[in-house]
C-alpha cells in the first residue's frame, strides 16, 4: 500500500508551484506590467486563484490528510506539511463559496470608493463599505468557527493561533510605554535633527540600495532589487526572491530604510530550508515573524549607532555636496528622531506601534460591536489623541489613510507591531550569542548576524509554530519587555549625548 | 436546458487565462528572472503545463464539443472556436501520456547533448539523440494519423492542413529560382556595401528601435521593449504584448531589423479583434500568418528604398560621426546585400529561403526513411553545395546550428518561408489598395498600412484558416510567384542603378 504522505507530497508541490507562478504574476503587475495589461492580469489570477481553491478543496487531499491525521511516527518537517496542509484546506472548506464570490465584490466596490473618499474626504462614501465587509468577515470568522471572539478568526488568517485576548494583554501595556516614550522623547525641533533637503539623485539611492544589500548578503543572483510604487518582496520560489524599494529625491533615509526593510525579508526567503524547498515545512512561519526579520535589519541593525558608523562615511562620499561632513552621530540622530504624525508609514520607530494599537483597538471594537462603522472617526481621534496627543485634521489623515480594510483585510495590523516585538527579542538573544556584534556592524560586517538568524529562524522554516520558535530561541513567550527596554535604553542615551 | 456553447466558452476562457500565464512565465524567464531562479521555473511551467493539459483532455469539455458538433445555426466566430478547441483537444486526447513523457524525458538529454556537440563540432554526439527524437516523433504522427505521410502530422501542428506535398511542390520551385538570383545577385565586395563598422551605442541602437516601433504603431500603452539574447514577441493576453530585441555594438542593421521583425509580430497581436480576446476565435491563425506579418514589416518595408528615405537622415542624425553623409541609396544597398553564408540566421532576404528548403528536405527525408540521422551532415554539405554554392567548414556552421530538433521541434522550418510567400502576397495586395503606400513609408508614416493589415489579418483573428482568409485577401492560394517577383525587381533594379 502506498505511504499516503508520499502520495501527499506532489499535491503539495503542485500547490507550491501554483502558488509562484501567482507571485510572479503579482510583482509583475506591479513592476513590469504595461497599464492597459490590468485586465488580461485580474483574469490570470482569478483563474489560477480559482484552479489553486479547486486543488485544496479537492476531496482527494481531504482523504489523504485523514489518512495520515494519526500519525505520530513522521519526523517533525513532514508533521509541519501536514499542521499547515490541514489548515489551510480547513481555512478554504470551511468558507462557502458563495460567501467567497460575496467578499470578492464588495472588496471590489469597496476599493474604488475608498480611492475616492481618500481623494475626497469623503467618510461617509466609505462607511456603508466598511459596515457591509464588517457584516461578511464576521460571516467568514463564524464559518471559520471563531475561538472566543470573532476577531480571533481573523487574526488567526495570518498569526496561526493567535487570539484578540493575548494581542490586547501585550498591546496594552506597550502602549501606556511608548505614550510614555513619546513625551518623554519627542523632538522639540525635529528639522534640526533632519538630514539637509537633498535633492539626491535616484540613481545613486539605488546604487546604495544594492550596496546595503549585498553586504545584509541579500543573494543578487537569486533575485533582483526595481523600483516600485510601494516596496515590496516576493518570492517565486526557491532562487527566485526578489525586492523592490521606493527612491524619494527629498527623503534619503526613506528609500534606503525600505531597502533594508526588504531586504529582512527577502534574507528570511532565501534563508529557507533548500530541502524542504516546495512544502509547507519549509515556507516562512508567520507574517509577524516575517516582519520580524524586516523590522530587525530595519530598525536593530539599520537605526542603530554601529551602523551609521558604517554607512555615514559612505554617504558622505556618495553625496560629497549635502552630506560631505556628515557624522555617524548626526546620522543617528536623523534615523531616530521621534515625531509624533498622523500617518502611520511615516511613523518613527517609537510611534510606529501606537498607529498599530489604534487599528487593532477599533478592528476588535468593529468586531465585537461595540463601535459602528459611522463611530470610526471619533473613535480615530479620540485614540490619537489620547496615545499621540495629536489632534487629526481629517479623515484623509486619520481612518481613510490604509488600504486594508477596503480589500477585506482585518487583524493584519497586529502582525506589524507583533513583528517589532519578535524582532527586539530576536536582537536581543543575537546580542547575546554573538558578543561582537556591534563591532562588526559597524564594519559592514552582517555575516555573523546573517548566519545566526539563518540558522535560528530562517532554515527552520515553519517546522515549529512561531511561538514555539520564539520559545527555542528566546527562552520566553512574545511580550513586549524586550521593544520597550531597546527603545528607552536607545533615547534615554540619545538624550544624554 | 442551458446551450452547449455557452457552457463552454468559460471553460475556453480559462484555458486562453492559463496560457497567458504561461506567456508570462516565459517571458520573465527570458529577461528578467534571476538565474538562479531557473529551476522554480520548471516546475511552474511543468504544473501550468500539467493543469493546461487536464483541462483540455477532461472529458466534460469533450462531451460539450461533441453537443455542438453538428450545429450549424452558429456565427462564423463560435464555429473557429469550435474548430479550434477541437483540434486542440484532438491532438491532446490522442496523445499517450507514456509518449509525452519520453519525449519531454528525450529533449531534456538532446538539448545538453546538442549545446556540446555544437561547442565541438560533435556529430556522433547529437546523433543518437536525433535517432531517439525521429522515432518517438513518428509515433506521435501514428497517434495523430497522419494524412499521406509522417511528416504532415508534424507539419499539422504549426500549420493546420498542411501536407508535405504541397510543401515540397511549392519549395521546389522556389529553390531553382533562388538559386539563380543568388548566381545572378550575390555581391561580389559585400563589405563594400555594408555600413561602416560600429561602434553604435547600444542605448541609441535602443532608442531608435522604440521611434521605429512607435512610428509602425505600437502601443507601448499596451506592451514594452526589453533586450534579450534572442528576440522575441510575447502575448500574455489583450493589453499586454511586449517584444524583446538584440543589439550589437558592430552591427547596427541586426538589432535594428529584430525590432521590425518583432514589431510585425507584436502589431499582429495587438490588432486581434477586442470582443473575441478570450476564445480561440479572436488568437492569431497560424505560425506561418504570424510570420508574415513580422517579414511583411522587416523585409518589404524595413529593406525598400522609401523606408530607407525615412530612416538615412535618422541615422545620421543619431550617429552623425558613423553615419553622418548616409544616404537612402547607401542604406538600401547596405540593407540588401546578397551573400550566400552557412549559417541561417545570419541570411540576406534572398538567400534565406534556400536554408530553409534545406532543413525541410532533410526532415521530410527524415521521416520518410530516405534518410538516417547518421546522414544528415552529409545530406547537409550536398543541399548547400546545389543552393547556395558553399562548402561548409564544420558541422557547427551545418547541421548542428540550430536548436529546433533538440527540443524535438520538427516541420517548424518550413512556416518561416511560408510566412515570407503570404508576407510577398500580402504586400503586393496592400499596394495595389493602397496607391501612396511608398510615399507614406517615406514619410515614416504607416497609419495606412498598419489600418490595412489590421482590417485584412489583426481583426479577423482565426475566424478564417490560413489558406481561407489567404484566398479572402488576394483571391489566390499561397504560392511563391510574388515573393520571387518581388526579388527578382528589386534586385534587377538594384544591380541597374
Amino acid at each position: 500500500m502506498p505511504d499516503p504522505y508520499q502520495q501527499l507530497l506532489p499535491q503539495l508541490q503542485r500547490l507550491h508551484r501554483l502558488r509562484g507562478a501567482m507571485a510572479l504574476l503579482s510583482w509583475d503587475q506591479e513592476v513590469t506590467m504595461p497599464a492597459a495589461g490590468i485586465a488580461s492580469r485580474a483574469g490570470h489570477r482569478a483563474t489560477l486563484a480559482e484552479l489553486i481553491h479547486a486543488q485544496i478543496t479537492d476531496p482527494a487531499l481531504g482523504e489523504l490528510l485523514d489518512a495520515v491525521a494519526d500519525r505520530d511516527d513522521l519526523p517533525p518537517p513532514a508533521r509541519a506539511d501536514l499542521r499547515e496542509a490541514r489548515r489551510a484546506r480547513d481555512r478554504a472548506v470551511k468558507l462557502p463559496a458563495s460567501l467567497v464570490r460575496e467578499l470578492a465584490e464588495a472588496t471590489a466596490l469597496a476599493q474604488a470608493d475608498w480611492q475616492r473618499a481618500r481623494a475626497d474626504d469623503d467618510w461617509p462614501r466609505f462607511a456603508p463599505h466598511l459596515a457591509r465587509l464588517v457584516e461578511l468577515k464576521r460571516r467568514e470568522a463564524t464559518a471559520l468557527g471563531a475561538a472566543a471572539e470573532p476577531y480571533d478568526a481573523l487574526l488567526d488568517e495570518f498569526e496561526p493561533g493567535l487570539r484578540a485576548a493575548e494581542v490586547a494583554e501585550i498591546f496594552d501595556g506597550l502602549r501606556r510605554a511608548l505614550a510614555e516614550l513619546v513625551s518623554r522623547f519627542a523632538a522639540r525641533d525635529p528639522q534640526a535633527l533632519a538630514l539637509p533637503p537633498g535633492p539626491y539623485p535616484l540613481a545613486t539611492q539605488e546604487t546604495l540600495s544594492r550596496r546595503i544589500l549585498t553586504a545584509m548578503g541579500y543573494d543578487f543572483e537569486a533575485g533582483r532589487l526595481d523600483v516600485s510604487a510601494h516596496p515590496f518582496t516576493e518570492s517565486m520560489g526557491r532562487g527566485d526572491v526578489r525586492v523592490t524599494s521606493a527612491f524619494h529625491p527629498d527623503n534619503l533615509l526613506s528609500g534606503l530604510t525600505s531597502t533594508m526593510h526588504e531586504g529582512g525579508h527577502a534574507l528570511y526567503e532565501q534563508g529557507l530550508p533548500a530541502e524542504l524547498h516546495e512544502q509547507p515545512a519549509g515556507q516562512a512561519v508567520s507574517v509577524a515573524v516575517h516582519e520580524s526579520q524586516s523590522r530587525l535589519w530595519e530598525n536593530h541593525v539599520g537605526r542603530s549607532l554601529p551602523f551609521c558608523r558604517w554607512l555615514a562615511p559612505i554617504l558622505a562620499l556618495a553625496f560629497p555636496r549635502r552630506l560631505g561632513g556628515l557624522t555617524p552621530e548626526a546620522l543617528y540622530r536623523a534615523a531616530n528622531v521621534v515625531q509624533p504624525s498622523p500617518i502611520r508609514i511615516e511613523a518613527d520607530e517609537v510611534t510606529y506601534n501606537l498607529h498599530v494599537v489604534l487599528r487593532f483597538e477599533i478592528e476588535r471594537a468593529l468586531f465585537s460591536g461595540a463601535l459602528e462603522p459611522d463611530g470610526v472617526p471619533e473613535a480615530w481621534r479620540t485614540i490619537l489623541r489620547r496615545d499621540l496627543g495629536l489632534e487629526v485634521e481629517d479623515d484623509r489623515h486619520g481612518a481613510l489613510q490604509d488600504i486594508h480594510w477596503s480589500l477585506g483585510v482585518f487583524g493584519y495590523f497586529p502582525t506589524y507591531t507583533l513583528g517589532n516585538l519578535y524582532a527586539a527579542m530576536f536582537w536581543e538573544q543575537a546580542r547575546r550569542e554573538l558578543p561582537e556584534l556591534d563591532d562588526h556592524v559597524a564594519r559592514g560586517d552582517f555575516a555573523g548576524l546573517r548566519g545566526w538568524l539563518r540558522e535560528k529562524i530562517h532554515a527552520r522554516g515553519s517546522i515549529l509554530t512561531a511561538a514555539e520558535l520564539c520559545r527555542e530561541i528566546t527562552g520566553r513567550d512574545l511580550a513586549s519587555d524586550d521593544f520597550i527596554a531597546h527603545l528607552k535604553a536607545k533615547h534615554t542615551a540619545l538624550a544624554r549625548r
